[in-house]
């Protein structure tokens, strides 16, 4: 019944002419046409040109007439060359066709519900009918880097002396951090296992038991609100290592990430890749994770400010408020009187209550509010910017963290629309020395701006006591043309220290012991120094493929409200299963 | 704080008497001797001795003298040739030890709650305090070969064209199989995710979607009770592959397994591994998985026994039952009246209710039944089983299932008791051609002997309708050494053969719909003849480890009854996490 195939429909080329062959695979476009049915071939592989010749017999030409797009079939025939002229030079396999003897049919199909060559369907469509989605070769050739990429991690981690270890999906929960999925436990009434938000704490305890490097390709759940491109669950290469710095875990990292550039875009990257600090990139980008592929880097204006008429910038200071702006090369051309009340729009959407605009020109600023610039603060502006006629600037009075938000993505935006980089190209650059805690104000404590595993800068120890939000963590993020590729930190290897985090944190001494027991005790007994890393393994599919949308890059995503649509799930259960597990709808 | 090392503790030998060096890790032992403190220092990759010498202070001394074992430091010294005499054969780094010159405490330690070179604590302990003993070299050892084990798995794979594809823990709930894990959606009230009992249905769509040859090490999930060797969640590799019939997934798979054998046994396999029909297996060894390093094949006789004057024999045709037995030469000496009292207790375990034994003499037979044997029955025994003087015969007389259950017991029994293989030596073969189907008569029914996707011969087809019983699958299990280390199918991709086992399996139309739809209309959307199957991990290190504990093989694994002692897991929670997930104790 199975016609067993020799080649695949990728492979044939004029080297292979008179040979007997078979190839299996659906049928891609089919045509009748001038006493010949031609029909394309498609697998995984490639396309290959079939032919059926009156030669062929009138039973197998009527039989081959029959078939119809995505049916699939097994073809006997010899490999000829197409007809002078008729050559596909857009397929390897164009030079030839096969001119088939006999064929099988293994299954035929209904008109599929859209065409898996033609214009994408909405993504509702896609997600029901996933099978066939993923038929369409754009979306295969993600799965096929998604492949490569897991196989590099890996292969690059053990050959430097990492081990693969799994972990347990099955664990506890830990409220620290983002919601849990739980499982209920049969055996163990009105007691649920939680699925890992990421294997943290086994990667450390992996660490004092001394398995010095660990990497595990892992999955993560987290049970948040989906935004656009979340799902509840998602893959991290997760590394931990024993006896290391932070330095050590970067350039460690770094021969990963230079493995990966080579392979995904051909670039040998310059190692070691640069390493920001975070004080110093939010002031510069007003991001932790700035795209660093153009300029357009933000400057401190308050003295400016202080030498204008504007009474928004004038007062600035008073407020406590920052006076931040940065110029774009061109843009005054760019961007006209209605462009900028779009920018100023989107500015207001990061709660900014203004945005200053000036056109600089040969002499002076154009602009509704250059007329509040006396001269000196022109030109400490132009020298400020080192700014040339054509250009634009972009100033923002207000909190820092408005300003923050407000330029960083003014700058994202103008650069992109002024083809500022190219949006081909990758820049790589690691971003250092997070604050180890942030207030959070809601819930009156501090709250782990990484986790609540993280080292402090041990120069910055004695902070802890005396004003913990200063402390720096002895942390490091990989950013990616703008985008967290991966974070890591050194851990806590000390249990006084660690008791100390947890009792910022807010935790007492008992909750820390209930909560994180194992832990404690573990440090008690015998850490090492070590830290570690994840990569988003999604993320750097989606940056490789230059895809944006992550279901793209997930065989079976779940939609923004968790559902998969292709087999229902979630679904309802028996009676009989949630009785097992003790527990009911509430 | 931290001493960069430069050499592992596993790595130094007379090359490098003279060089500075640095050493991490744990006190492996320490003693003070004549003026002289040692240390042993273990990590990951060895041992070394370090001995902190009057010469380097007496300051150093006194603090080496403090340390105790599993304290964790950091040493920086100079490699030098132990003392004549002192040399440590068993060490590869027994020839030299590390003269320090200063060291730092990482982490100092009360006295573990076991000795980590000491006898293996009980498991409860061992459990428990997970993170000490994953420190014990003969542990560390299972999951380095577990590394190697999957990373092999995985290259071979991929090398053979087959692509590592991600499919979801959170999935829809099949009750056709063993018991799911739940999950309770917390968007969907009522709704409940389940744990994957393995990636079945998905990667059959991949085949549906053209990706041609998947793999994967999937973790799989299934809440039934924990019997001895088994764990809530376990490992597979999981493979798919298009257009291939049986042979071609177990000659696909005979390279990894040749590949598996090469690297953890260094035995080349000869190839094509022998394939084994059900029918037979089960016939001559009263098993589908049995261990073929030795002989003791079981005979059919019927004959003889019409022959004898044993009425317990003599009447077993009469209802219906079989009479079987093996030889085990050399037995007759080794087993006493009282072993073979055992031996028939042991064979009552398995519902036999007696066991006829004949130790082989030079002329005729002893034991208390020889004379139920008459001479052409004796001398029909002999010929059967080419049995010689010494020889022992265990024959029992019951139903099919009941002979199969206590001779194959028997069998392995005998043959490890006599010493009949070497335990070191492997075996693997395939187990071809299994029953479709099996007919439970608890719900009145079939049910899927491997699972409901699997094709029928095709030469059986014809019999669904008629004898269901009689049909025989293509299915495949790899046996090594008596154990189940694998097993596949090539599936249904004829969504009308696929509904008609649905039929037979008792699922309604419209069961079948709500139950499979997605996989039955993905059958009808083109799906390719494609077929699997699944290599157990945990299983494959167990046996290439030579340990006989799941446990073992898992970095932190559940006890029977599912809880993980370390972490305490399954948990209780708040009320608060329930109540957003619409569910509450029953």
């Amino acid at each position: 019944m199975l016609l067993k195939r020799t080649h695949t429909c990728g492979e044939l080329t004029k080297g292979q002419v008179g040979e007997a062959v078979v190839l299996n695979g659906w049928v891609d476009a089919w045509r009748d046409f001038g006493g010949l049915v031609f029909i394309d071939l498609r697998d995984r592989y490639g396309v290959t040109q079939v032919v059926f010749e009156p030669d062929a017999g009138a039973e197998l030409q009527a039989r081959a007439r029959d078939l119809r797009n995505e049916y699939v079939v097994g073809v006997k025939g010899t490999v000829a060359p197409r007809l002078a002229g008729k050559e596909n030079p857009r397929l390897k396999t164009g030079e030839v066709e096969v001119r088939a003897t006999d064929f099988v049919l293994y299954n035929a199909t209904p008109t599929p519900p859209f065409e898996i060559g033609g214009p994408e369907p909405n993504e509702e469509l896609r997600l029901k009918y996933r099978f066939l989605d993923l038929r369409r070769p754009s979306i295969q050739r993600v799965f096929l880097l998604r492949h490569e990429l897991t196989q590099l991690m890996r292969n690059v981690m053990s050959e430097q002396g990492f081990l693969d270890v799994e972990t347990p999906i099955l664990g506890r929960s830990t409220p620290e951090g983002a919601r849990d999925f739980l499982v209920p436990s049969r055996v163990h009434a009105s007691h649920f296992y939680a699925l890992p938000q990421s294997p943290q704490l086994y990667k450390q305890l992996l660490m004092v038991s001394g398995f010095d490097r660990y990497f595990q390709i892992a999955r993560c759940f987290r049970d948040e609100d989906l935004r656009a491109n979340r799902q509840p669950e998602f893959t991290q290469l997760d590394v931990e290592m024993s006896f290391v710095e932070d330095h050590d875990v970067m350039s460690t990292m770094e021969g990963l990430i230079a493995a990966m550039a080579q392979r995904f875009t051909g670039e040998t990257l310059m190692l070691p890749l640069p390493r920001l600090e975070y004080h110093d990139v939010v002031e510069r980008f007003g991001s932790d994770r700035p795209d660093l592929r153009y300029g357009l880097e933000l400057k401190d204006l308050a003295d400016v400010a202080a030498q204008t008429d504007f009474k928004v910038l004038k007062q600035a200071a008073e407020l406590g408020h920052r006076v931040r702006g940065f110029c774009a090369p061109g843009g005054a051309e760019k961007y006209s009187r209605k462009d900028l009340d779009g920018l100023t729009e989107f500015a207001g959407t990061f709660g900014a209550k203004g945005l200053v605009w000036l056109k600089v020109e040969a002499e002076g600023f154009a602009g509704p509010t250059a007329k509040f610039f006396p001269s000196p603060a022109q030109a400490a502006l132009r020298e400020r910017f080192d700014a040339k006629a054509g250009d634009l600037i972009l100033i923002v009075a207000d909190t820092q963290a408005v300003t923050n938000q407000a330029l960083s993505n003014l700058r994202a935006r103008l650069a992109t629309e002024l083809k500022l980089y190219d949006p081909k190209s990758f820049h790589y650059s690691w971003v250092i020395h997070f604050p180890l805690l942030a207030w959070d104000a809601e819930e009156n404590r501090y709250v782990a701006e990484h986790h609540p595993f993280t080292m402090p800068m041990f120069e910055d120890l004695a902070l802890l006591d005396s004003d913990p939000a200063k402390v720096r963590a002895q942390a490091y993020d990989l950013v990616i043309n703008g985008e967290e590729a991966g974070g890591g930190t050194i851990r806590c290897h000390d249990p006084a220290i660690q008791s100390k985090i947890f009792a910022l944190l807010g935790l007492s001494p008992e909750q820390a012991e209930e909560k994180f027991g194992f832990l404690l005790s573990a440090l008690r007994n015998g850490a090492p120094p070590h830290g570690g890393i994840a990569l988003g393994v999604d993320r750097l599919v989606m940056l490789y493929a230059g895809i944006t949308n992550i279901r793209d890059c997930i065989a079976f995503p779940k939609t923004a409200k968790g559902t998969d649509l292709m087999t229902g799930a979630p679904g309802t259960v028996e009676p009989r299963q949630l009785k097992e597990l003790h527990i009911r709808p509430s």
